[in-house]
């Protein structure tokens, strides 16, 4: 059946009777691919159904379908031609993990991040309804992403679209994990039906009270339990914001959701499907433990095992421990995360201390100035977060954070490159957008044992502090080189030769095989582990100066507003003559792909760093040392 | 009766009775004072019998009170010992207009952007709870900042609160203007009583429909209003998240407000007291023009006549202008505001095209988003923003705007140093976080002609621009210097001497004065006006390397980050030999005051410059062009 499923709109030939098979032939494809490639998988085995709906009621690519998150849209590809792709999900230069414009018409907007959806539908709508055409929008977010406020922001902006525009609530009680907050009980009520017990409950109540007739028009009602129904609208919630609500509705019956999707479509209003489905549908595995299969590596698709992973500790492993261990002696220490307990380390903590922990939901503006609130009141805030889904709390960072100078910790994980995810969630903007923000203080462990001494001591900071670490494998710390922190100064690992390499963070490992690899040429290297991108150490600055006829910073961020910019400014007002080559990350948005072949692309790997050097010694030699440009 | 009040908690000994007259006298000294220094006038005139309330029922400074946004604290500072101070309201050294920690104990939490004061009050009620003590946590947020999506975020997270909290919602359908979306209407449903007329038409209509008794029991409901009306919870919308709804009540009846505060202080429970107030209260020309008296400069009290403004053309003035006249041939030109119309200069774009323009409420994250979907969608979005609200939509820009290289033009107002508004409302981050994002266009104009020129090139692009430029008067265009616009080239407005000054935007006029000053020493210099931040004009610096021994650069925008210091990391890199001298803002929030005062403070000046390139030159001079350092 699939395989006559190879362009746009093909599943419209499809006879309905067979939807079924269909839909169980989507879902082995996915099974297969995933667990050879890794990628989402619980998501989308929850959304083939939903995916084959909105299909056989849309035409692409003429309307517009905006998938919030974009982890869920498999199916999607699967169904616009990109079904012999999936050999290549996430890796370099192949398909990608989410919708991408490049990619195809049918992707109508590029997702990554969480709550943007319906934003970007709206405008597109807009632009629809300014230029009198007749294509529908639909924006599909699920009930995690609804507890972003920008989601709100839009839901509350919707009611001024005076044209058809469906929104699909794809509901299932889950983000990562389960769900938290008002909004999601909210949802769970409406999904038991409790919410309309709730209020029969009160209707009889308050009919009783009525003098003399109350009793006869309770039991009246009693007796008309589907008419109340009607009653109570489940959704008032957004009906109370001018939002048509249709729902709740079986997100796996197939019949059931396009004969409501054609409904939608009629309504010249904006219109809110509520749709119910199950995360991991279909593989057991995966509805036992959605959370385990949310994002995957390769797994053996008969029991569901993950292969095994390398043994060694991540920095994520090492800031769990930490965290805990703070806690233990410091009651003070409170830790907050934004919907990623187990990505971000958090979940020992939170045994251990579940009053001392706080899950906000996807909601990282919020989870920032809960944060500054805590820190005002005397506690020890810990926020600990991916790199990429800080930004979208940047400005409380600075306003609610910075400005009043709280001891707010932030623990940023995920930073520097990311790969298979792509450029949605590389974390190569930390340092940028935190270093230009007043009484921030920036650190970046190159190993495990730094990162515990880190957070120890930001916790002892009167300001916020930003620790930076990336992914992966924890380089171990090297024997007998453990130095007491000390507030803004680097550490000097090695001194030697003409050449000084200033790394920040894990590019320490870059620097000591690039020292290496000028050993085996002959010459030696100063190797210095910057420690603190802010403040900059500019008394060790000065002093490489003064003997070193190169100075290399290495970092794993864009160039501009990164380390090494900071550290040229210095250099530059102090007048250094010798040789200054910046290695970062260069102006540009990094695409998915292993985590080295994106740093042998970007040049930041040893071998690059090194032919980098050698090339410019060399032209500075010939050049005698003259001007070098 | 306010000469009493000289401490937090004095007003406790006013006896009832003399309630009414307290509110008179605080609202004539609002006015006496304002009318004076100019400030926020209207939200302040409003909330008088609401602060009143809530210092008759809390304890300061035991108790926590939280003030979104922060412009209508002012009777909380009269009734907390700082009456004497509002002669120096906003003006150097003085009086903040925002509640600031430095000032006062009484003051819980800083505030100035909007949305945030839920979640930094969940947060001080958490530690509270942690650790065991008893004061009460009050948030009291406008129905404005509820549009921003981080208030929801934190209504989200309220449910989780199990012990007493208070969101206090001030109701005055108003931001700065009307408010607009779904809540909002909602809110205005509840206020009119329309809300429950709808239900009770919606439970007689159903009722109508139950087989034999519907008609008996729809007349039976229609006999007991009063009964229905208990049925009907007019907030459901927060009920259903899972907040106790108190209200709505009259927020200028000071016994009815006391009451309901202390019974919600009672309840172990997140509570929401919804209170319709007034902006502008009691005073005529206030409550007619809300909007006008907002934010006011000085007034004639009498007449309510403002004092005359400067005549002349400001940027806003020119950007609404040109939007105007570039709107009329491109009707793909739309423009999107964030409640701000009238204060970013779109009023006149909204009159011409009501349909081109989109205010979408006190949302920036939604407004970009929801600008890029219209650039996806092939329309060509103008967004007119506050540099320092802009920061609320910084992951906006990156990850929906950038990513996808979509066309989205940022007309960035208030850029710069803002002078009276303080530390939240300076827009000196801009070019820090904006130029670390690839495929950005960052330009910004020396004065009123070029911002029209550049707005125009702008919307040739294809790619996302920003046009960042200082509120107040546009200096003149320069006779016979108009130069067309080249991607990424720089002006060199004149050519002399061994020193060059590069200025950013409006820091011409400074550049201009330090040559004149230089002449006045006998020196020539080289200006340019660097028009394109990003990308860096590498050209033209490699050029001015070649003949200056010293390259200034003039920005108003913090150093790390900003144009000098990516100048620098190019110089750096060239192996430039002669002085950098980088002229920015410091590494610190600046305070309120004038702009010149705090022009001065930070060095940025033309006197101030001027004396470092002199001290600079001696410097060089002495050390017989050695090491600088």
């Amino acid at each position: 059946m699939l395989e006559k499923i190879n362009q746009p709109n093909d599943i419209k030939k499809i006879k309905p009777e067979q939807y079924g098979q269909l839909a169980s032939e989507i879902r082995k494809f996915l099974l297969e691919h995933v667990s050879r490639t890794g990628g989402h998988l619980a998501s989308n085995l929850g959304a083939v159904e939903l995916t084959m709906a909105l299909h056989l009621v849309l035409d692409f690519p003429k309307d517009k379908l905006i998938w919030d998150v974009g982890h869920q849209a498999y199916t999607h590809k699967i169904l616009t031609g990109r079904r012999d792709d999936f050999d290549t999900l996430r890796q370099y230069g192949g398909l990608s993990g989410f919708p991408k414009r490049r990619e195809s018409p049918c992707d109508a907007f590029d997702t990554g991040h969480s709550s943007t959806s319906v934003s970007a539908a709206l405008g597109i709508a807009a632009a629809r309804d300014l230029r009198g055409t007749d294509e529908t929008v639909v924006a599909v977010i699920g009930d995690g992403s609804l507890s972003g406020g920008m989601a709100y922001e839009a839901l509350n902006n919707m009611s001024a679209m005076e044209k058809n525009f469906i929104v699909v609530l794809n509901d299932n009680e889950m983000s990562i994990t389960r769900n938290v907050g008002g909004m999601s009980a909210y949802l769970g009520r409406i999904r038991l039906g409790e919410h309309y017990h709730d209020l029969k409950d009160r209707v009889e109540e308050t009919l009783l009270r009525i003098p003399k007739i109350g009793n006869a028009l309770a039991s009246g009602l009693r007796r008309s339990k589907e008419s109340l129904k009607q009653l109570m609208i489940p959704g008032m919630f957004f009906e109370d914001m001018g939002i048509t609500y249709i729902g709740p509705i079986d997100g796996h019956n197939i019949d059931d959701m396009v004969k409501t999707l054609r409904e939608a479509k009629r309504l010249k209003e904006p219109v809110l499907i509520h749709v119910i489905t199950k995360k991991g549908k279909g593989y057991m595995p995966a509805e036992s433990q959605p959370d385990l299969f949310h994002g995957v590596g390769p797994f053996d698709l008969r029991t569901g095992q993950m292969r095994a992973e390398e043994s060694a500790d991540t920095f994520t492993d090492w800031f769990g421990r930490t965290v805990v261990a703070l806690g233990e002696s410091n009651p003070d220490l409170v830790a907050i995360t934004a919907a990623m307990k187990t990505g971000t380390g958090l979940r020992e903590f939170g045994e251990r201390f579940p009053e001392r922990l706080f899950d906000v939901g996807i909601a990282e503006q919020h989870a920032v100035t809960f944060a500054a609130g805590l820190a005002a009141a005397g506690m020890r805030p810990v926020v600990a977060v991916y790199s990429s889904f800080l930004q979208r709390a940047y400005d409380q960072i600075l306003h609610d954070v910075c400005l009043q100078k709280l001891p707010v910790v932030f623990a940023i994980d995920r930073s520097g490159i990311v790969g298979a995810d792509g450029e949605t969630h590389q974390g190569v903007f930390d340092l940028s957008y935190l270093s230009s923000l007043p009484d921030m203080t920036i650190l970046s462990p190159a190993n495990g044992g730094e990162l515990e001494a880190m957070l120890a001591f930001a916790l002892t900071l009167d300001g916020p502090a930003a620790i930076r670490y990336p992914r992966g494998t924890a380089p171990m710390e090297p024997d007998g080189q453990t130095e007491p922190l000390q507030y803004g100064k680097s550490q000097v690992v090695s001194r030697g030769g003409r050449i000084a390499l200033l790394a920040v963070g894990t590019m320490m490992e870059e620097a000591l095989a690039v020292r290496d690899g000028l050993r085996e040429q002959g010459m030696e290297a100063t190797v210095v582990n910057a420690r603190f991108v802010k403040p900059l150490d500019t008394a060790m600055l000065d002093e490489i100066c003064a003997g070193h006829e190169m100075i290399v910073t290495l970092e794993e961020n864009v160039r501009i507003g990164g380390y090494g910019q900071m550290a040229a400014d210095h250099l530059a007002e102090r007048g250094y003559r010798g040789i200054f080559l910046p290695v970062a990350l260069p102006d540009e948005f990094l695409p998915h792909g292993s985590v080295e072949q994106l740093r042998k692309r970007a040049g930041i790997d040893a071998d690059s760093i090194l032919k980098k050097i050698l090339s410019r010694m060399d032209g500075s030699a010939r050049e005698g040392n003259g001007d070098r440009k």
